[in-house]
This record gives C-alpha cells, structure tokens and sequence, in this order.
C-alpha cells in the first residue's frame, strides 16, 4: 500500500512568524552503483547557512525505503568496510519473501535493501547553532543507496529562530 | 532503574504563541501477537492534518523499551523477511543474562525484544509541509511490537507553523 | 575527509523571540572503558527543566563517530547482553580496511566502533512536556561509548515555547 498525500510536496517552501522561520528543499542525488555512499555534508551546510536560521533544527528526510540518510566518517576504507558489513548482514541472495513472485509483485530483488535502510535510518535530525550544522571534527552526512543506480530526493528543512 | 517523571504526560497537549503551535496526543496500539507491525501512516497524517500546523515537525515517541516506531513499505512479504530477519540476528532462545534470574529480576525473558528495538529505534521525527506530513510514494510509519500482545502507547507530537 | 564549521560550536547558547526559545549546551561524559554505556537521563531532565521550555523538543547529538546515543532500560545484565550482541554481530578482531595501513591512516583500530555507531545511532529527538522530557516508565536515555576511554561531548538543544 502507498502513501499518497493530497498534494505532491512542493520542492521549496519558506514560512515566517514571530522570528521563527522554516525553509524546505528538496536535494536530487544521482546514485552510479547499486550500494553506493554519497557525501551531503557541504551540500547540507550550504542549505543552512543561505536559510537565515540561527538557532534551530536541520531534518534531512529520504523520501525512499530503499535509501538511507545517517552519519559516519567519510573515507574510502570505511566505506568498504560499511559495504562488506552490510552484505555479511542481509545478503542480497539469500531468500526472500519479497523477492519471491509468488508472494510479492516488487520485481526490483530488492529485499535487501528494504532491510539495510531499515538499519541505517531513514533521517537525521541535527541542530543548528550560529547559523552552521553542529558537527563533530569527523562526523558527515552520508546518503546510503542500496538499490541504485537511480534518482534519489532527499529533503532539508531548517527551521528555528533567524536573523 | 525506572525513569519517573514528576507528572505524567498529559493525554493531550496544545500551545501556542506567535504563531509557532505545539500539539501533541498519546495514540494507543493493541497488539495480537509476540511480534507484529502495525502501520500507523493514516492515523497520523490525520493528526498532522487536525493539528492546523502547516510546516513543521512531527515526533512519534515509542513510550516502550520493547516497542520500535520505524519507516518501511508496509506488505506482508515484507514483513514476514524483517520477522525472520529479527530472529535469526537475534534469536529469542538465546542465552541472555537479562533473561536469568540470578542476573535480572525481569521476568518477561525479553532481552531479543530489548536489542531488536535498540536496532529499529523508538522514534521518527518527521517533516510536516503544506499541513501533511512528507513521506515518499512507498514509506509507511511502522509501529513495531517486539514483547506483545498489549496495549502500547505512541506520543505523537507536532510542531511549527500554523494557518 | 573532515567536516569543519567555520566556528566552533559555543558552549552555551540561548535565544528566544515570540515566546519560542532555543537553550544548548554541551555536556562532557568521561568514559573509563574502550566499550561503556553511561546513564545520561537525569543530567538531561535536569536540563530540560532549568531551559524553561515547556513544549518542544530535546535534539541529544554526539559529536563523535565513535559514541552512540540511544535509548534502552538501564540495567547490569542488560547492558552486558548489549555488548555481548555487539561484539558477536561486529568482532573487534575481524579483518577492516580501515585498520589497515596500506587502505587507511587512522591508528586507532576503531573500525567495529564506526559500525557498532552507525547501527545504535549519533542521536534522539526527544519530546518535551510539561517542562518535562517525554519518556515511559523503562526507558533511558544512553550514551554509547565505542571507542573509549575518552571524555566525549554530547550537545544538549531544547526548543519550544517558554513559560
């Protein structure tokens, strides 16, 4: 069964009152792999500070089940070793309802995915302070594709107190 | 160590001030079984959309140690591999000192419902644009009962900019 | 590749305009083991009720890859089946290309630490009522130390309308 609203949601919205303000965007990330690790950190950092808000909370929404938002370490090595974590785990051949026709009318094989996501989360919530993302030193925000390649939505609101 | 707040939370809630809107209500669950999903997606874009908030947050509080709040396409395929998947990661028959009772004083022998929900997660803190909630084509607010069947209780509460 | 805000995050910080407020600070937790799980629930509560917030939300963020914020039942026997399901799922001793010099220059041989995070999460948003955080009976609030011992920071930010 699908979620359907009433109306699509609007690619950018941007709301005040009171010197509280919420902007929303929605990002496309082109995905080139089936499990692949994308870095939105610059991307996000640069969405907070145009918004005008201070002192707030940031909501980084995937608009897919099969594709997480969650933080980590960018490198290379890790990233490997995240992949091969995720394959140990819940691997992509092994049985599965889903995958099965007699049971399910997804044709995607794409079970594993709907698992791996589960895992990773779906969204961040993050805090705002002087207008930047509070991060640590290593910490990114990482886009988790599990069953590209494709065209993924992830969507950013900002909202709190503004300049 | 139980955690007591000085008041219980009230059933419900709702401020306001220049124009920023907090409305909140405890939603209640009755399970059947041990281990069940219940999709709670149309019960709480209803409250989204009572709510009068037109963009904000949601927050969607598990008020149970053993009872995850998590997003998937809800199908019974689907749920069937995440049953079997919680089961063979974290197999109920297992050995566990929360289960002993020379270790414990739990007699529920819950300690696979404990670690399945620490993976799942009790919450989701969602985005609300246009007066509903943004989810994806195939996302579904999923409540996960881990230690039924009983009567659970999920906090939904929204907040932001209202009509 | 790590992330750097243009300006450290300050110690404390505090706004509010139109009856809505945003009160942060970070909070210092010493760890005296590599793996530790440490009872943050009355340290927060206490902050939530001096913030004067009375509806809102608690955003609790760990400002490092290595250490987890989450929420279960705080007890001895619990605590060692939650490392003991760890250490089982992502062994320290297990070959990772991020504790390999040829593929990574970090030193610390942390790579079951980034895993064992990525999977109980950097974060929770809690709700707040009453002056109150919203929790049920068993449940809280956990910091997961992964990589310890170290003294770490979690950055503490309540919103919502003030009394």
């Amino acid at each position: 069964m699908a979620t359907v609203r009433e109306t699509p949601v609007a690619k950018t919205t941007s709301a005040s009152a009171g010197g509280f303000t919420v902007v929303a965007e929605s990002i496309e990330v082109d995905t080139a792999e089936r499990v692949e690790i994308v870095d939105l950190t610059d991307t996000v950092m640069k969405f907070v500070r145009a918004s005008g808000v201070q002192e707030g909370l940031l909501s980084l929404w995937s608009m897919h089940t099969t594709c997480a938002v969650f933080i980590n370490e960018s490198q290379t090595a890790l990233e490997a070793d995240i992949k091969t974590f995720l394959e140990d785990l819940i691997a992509r051949g092994k049985y599965y309802k889903h995958n099965d026709p007699a049971h399910s009318d997804c044709d995607r094989q794409n079970a594993d995915s709907h698992l791996r996501v589960m895992l990773l989360g779906h969204s961040v919530t993050m805090q705002v302070s002087g207008s930047e993302l509070v991060v640590g030193r290593w910490q990114r925000v990482l886009c988790g594709e599990m069953d590209g390649p494709r065209t993924r939505t992830i969507r950013a609101q900002v909202s709190g107190l503004s300049r």
